[in-house]
């Protein structure tokens, strides 16, 4: 819903627009009718010149290089950068003499002292202090974090433990499409072998394909899961121990979550603390699968259930959500918003000083 | 390996040889050249005067209802049940009166305080007592404690969080149909509605079918779990919170494992206990899937961690065995093993009396 006390939608440059996330971005600018000539598009050298559809207008993807000319002359003052960590540099560098504020989806800043990492749910006020870069987290920890903040808040947990089944999608466009035809020659009875994975992704399921720190084990993904959630929780101790893996699923993640309350709780308390915007909860004994959050905005979490050996101190949760959407574009949009009504607060108080 | 104490080799009944269960008991006769003549194949009505391949040689598939006759008629030393709960009873009844010992793969006797619950690895001893009817543990039992037993021996397990990734197999030969049948229409863009599943299990990720318990929304694979281990490690109290997936994998299920230990241990250490016959370890690092597992008697397991913010008494593993071998008919054999080394024992020491 667009803020009502800003007249003027912002100008918005998505970077990699031809992406999963860039692509997902402009879809939720289209559903929220944002107006096109507000939106600046640019892309790698192979989509320059190229047009992207947008609400049956054709928008022009321009290169990176222009996007600091057009920052200043078009007054431009979000950039969506949906691109690897190299052209996240490489943008905030282009952008460093203008009042654009970078919203940025890669990892480059997400560990960087001097840039909020933020899910709005959870630590949207660090954004009162205007920015000019802001990290949006890895899709797991968006997912994973959005989810407990409410028992976080309410209980307190002494510790997070999680499995997640991952959808493809999450490595980009070339995943699906091995997936695909991976899938296809396994039913005609033939093999291809892997190239964007290390090991065949058609009915099978595997570690998490980032690279693994040979000291500890632990895969790039789950990592950064850790360190992101200590940072966002602003919780250096906290305990969370990920396990990632992906599965042969085109799109929306799932996690399998075991969680140390800090007291005892129920099943109906926990339901009702997560009752409550961007979390969709299924009936108790409802089936909830990923196909079932694809492309959709919400949160969805199932399963509810209480360790009974564990004097109510232990509790699972199944979640499953759209990791393109609240994992990265919507998160990513919701900053925005949130800088957008924090300008606008801003305006407000000013004009009411003058 | 036959046990070289052994002078004749025992005598078996399968029932159920046409399900994948039976048909594999029947594939590890043949890998260990049991001579057919000592095998004898029982099947539901619809297969009934159909014939079986073993080693070239065509076994004829008679009705349970002869299995009686049969078992006195020919010795049978051996039944390995394949079949479903109520036929399990069956077959138990119409064995009453005959020398034949029973080894169940349904979950028609694993709570029954009066047939043992074994994984030779664990509890054989049990078998001493010569008992008329053994049951062979849930599939992912078997496996996760298995898995688990060197490590709770040597340094004890406080307890035991896993979520699973289960092959479809697990339900059977129509589910394998399903998920085949369901991928070829998504690829083409079509829907094929689910009937083994409650939901489609092609491209997806969901909650084991087992019914749910409305009381703590525990799914059937779940409770049992729970109980069979307690009953098998000898532990009513055992910490366990198991959460039961199905993935679309053909065969070969997967548990993403977090144990608390009773002691500070390592993954060199753990390693270390785990280099035991029926395991076989994954190299640090590399890949371990399902696929790799399929066909294979061994338990493989991978992805050993000590989660660092746990002072070394937090460990989690990755472990992929084949449902269908360790997890039922290769188990079953090995119980099978254990009676027949222990009544070669008791023979020798009954001549040695003489």
């Amino acid at each position: 819903m667009p803020n009502q006390n800003i007249p003027h939608p912002p100008t918005i440059a998505i970077v990699g627009v031809t992406g999963l996330v860039g692509a997902q971005a402009l879809q939720i600018l289209a559903e929220r009718n944002h107006p096109s000539a507000r939106i600046h598009c640019y892309g790698s050298p192979r989509s320059v010149g190229k047009h992207i559809d947008y609400q049956g207008i054709q928008l022009h993807i321009k290169p990176l290089d222009q996007l600091a000319t057009d920052a200043i002359k078009c007054s431009i003052d979000y950039a969506l950068l949906c691109a690897d960590a190299p052209t996240a540099v490489n943008a905030r560098d282009l952008l460093s003499h203008t009042q654009t504020t970078i919203i940025d989806n890669s990892s480059a800043f997400r560990l960087d002292p001097d840039v909020p990492l933020i899910i709005p749910e959870i630590n949207a006020h660090l954004l009162a202090l205007c920015p000019r870069v802001v990290a949006n987290p890895n899709c797991s920890t968006i997912m994973l974090l959005a989810a407990l903040a409410p028992i976080r808040q309410a209980i307190g947990i002494a510790s997070i433990q999680l499995t997640t089944y991952q959808a493809v999608s999450g490595a980009g466009k070339a995943a699906l499409a091995e997936l695909r035809n991976q899938s296809q020659a396994y039913l005609d009875g033939n093999t291809i072998p892997p190239s964007v994975f290390p090991t065949p992704c058609a009915f099978n399921v595997f570690e998490h394909e980032s690279p693994i720190d040979p000291a500890t084990g632990f895969n790039g993904e789950e990592t950064k899961i850790i360190q992101e959630s200590r940072r966002i929780c602003n919780d250096p101790n906290l305990q969370i121990f990920p396990t990632c893996v992906r599965v042969p699923v085109e799109r929306a993640h799932t996690q399998s979550i075991v969680i140390e309350l800090d007291a005892p709780s129920t099943v109906a308390q926990i339901r009702s603390l997560l009752d409550c915007p961007g979390i969709k909860l299924s009936d108790p004994g409802a089936p909830l699968t990923p196909r079932d959050a694809a492309n959709q905005n919400d949160i969805h979490i199932g399963r509810i259930r209480i360790d009974p050996a564990s004097h109510h101190r232990r509790a699972a949760l199944w979640i499953c959500a759209d990791q393109i959407r609240k994992g990265a574009a919507l998160n990513a949009i919701q900053i925005m918003d949130a800088l957008q009504s924090d300008k606008a607060s801003r305006a407000q108080t000013s004009q009411a000083v003058v």
